[in-house]
């Protein structure tokens, strides 16, 4: 399980570049052409590290519904099918002998599922899965480091939650908020005029997108510049980090 | 601004390797000889990556009381002594045209003073400070990696926390708490029986320990462990993960 980092060829580490060079066949959870740029980034990286002879297997993503009444099951069943996706995969090309290798964006440990289908995988049929996790470097980390900013005041908490948790963070827990996989900026529902936002799309990649300041002053140039960009590039992924006024 | 991760050689991203080749000068936050063995493991890094030439500058750390009264206005006051330190340290060897480096562990934005001690070196004297940051691989993704863990339930937010913050968590944000600079393991304070810790020591160095169960069972093999190690070694950093039981 390889963390490569957010989407820059050159935000992976040298352990990934090692893991890479050590793995015969890349299972790659494929979300489909919207993404191919992403693909274009993975095989980049696989083109410059990986060894002569690599195999690159795509797993293409079982249909997901994006909107169901019930989130939780909805994601459960998802898995399931991913996992079912995998073991048909694994069984038809890892030969016996050979490793196996999952590149994940970002970190494996933050909001990404493969570790849970490995480990699923391996409570199936009680096989033994030797799984190696390779630590990468977080959007969370690109986007603070884009902006220059440490994450929060000195000694203070960071919460790291989702667009669709946002809204149910307890108080005493919101000062900084990092907010991931938000289709909607839904700060929109929950700041305040004077809190401060960062806000930056395609980490690490050529259309890297930044903006920040006060919510009230930059609301409007963020959902400008997003749509603009979904349309143009016609996908985006976007990260922010929301902190309370002082 | 380069991160190089929590600890690994191996670790550090191509981005940072390249970082560290293109300085002239580093600059070394020094925190004395009980952290020797991270000097060396950064010194390491310099003959693996930088350029022939280049100088190293080590900062001494000014002293520090470590139990103030007032914790916040220590941390203020000693953050002021750090940034007359590095203004004279940078003032008597960085020559014009010249580029200065500064490696921190693992993440620059995330519990390192480093970026604000150059914010408040530039507000000083209205000097332009270009600053680039180069994200780092951080602790609690060497955490998650060596443990082979997600950091959270499918779609669950995380709140980083500190040794001293931990009890101040509000019900609602400690679902899984990751918690740094704990000198004391806080957790024995405010965790359930039924809990789950994930705790690892010295990650990524040739010490690393990890020791992960329900609290009831295993806090008190991590106190003997992280005692031993402590008097054996004469430093430990450690981190860990505490997910309330479902
Ligand atoms: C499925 S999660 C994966 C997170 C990943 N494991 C990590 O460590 O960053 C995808 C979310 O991560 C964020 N993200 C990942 N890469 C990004 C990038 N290059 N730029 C902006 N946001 C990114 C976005 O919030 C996106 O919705
Ligand atoms: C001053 S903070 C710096 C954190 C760093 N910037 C990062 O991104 O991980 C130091 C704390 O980080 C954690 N830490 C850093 N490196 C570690 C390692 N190799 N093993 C265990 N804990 C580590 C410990 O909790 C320690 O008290």
């Amino acid at each position: 399980m390889i963390g490569i980092g957010p989407g820059s060829p050159r935000q992976i580490t040298l352990e990934a570049v090692d893991a890479i060079a050590a793995t015969d066949v890349f299972f790659v959870l494929d979300k489909g052409s919207r993404t191919s740029e992403l693909t274009a980034l993975r095989e980049g990286m696989l083109a410059a590290h990986a060894a002569p002879g690599h195999r690159l297997v795509a797993v293409p993503d079982p249909p997901r519904d994006r909107s169901p009444a019930d989130y939780e099951a909805e994601v459960r069943r998802w898995h399931t099918a991913r996992v079912d996706a995998v073991e048909a995969a694994v069984a038809d090309h890892l030969r016996p002998g050979e490793t196996g290798g999952f590149l994940v964006w970002g970190d494996p440990a933050l909001y990404d599922s493969t570790l849970r289908i490995l480990a699923q995988l391996a409570e199936r049929d009680g096989r033994e899965i030797d799984v190696e996790v390779i630590a990468g470097v977080t959007s969370a980390s690109a986007l603070t480091a884009a902006h220059g900013i440490v994450a929060h005041g000195v000694g203070e908490p960071i919460l790291t939650t989702t667009g669709r948790r946002l809204a149910s963070t307890p108080d005493g827990a919101n000062l900084n908020q990092i907010v991931m996989l938000d289709s909607d900026l839904a700060f929109r529902a929950t700041a305040a005029a004077d809190d401060i936002v960062y806000w930056g799309a395609y980490l690490g990649t050529e259309h890297q997108i930044l903006v920040s300041g006060r919510v009230a002053d930059v609301t409007a140039e963020i959902e400008e510049k997003r749509a603009e960009a979904r349309t143009r590039l016609g996908w985006i992924m976007d990260i922010y980090l929301l902190q309370k006024a002082r």
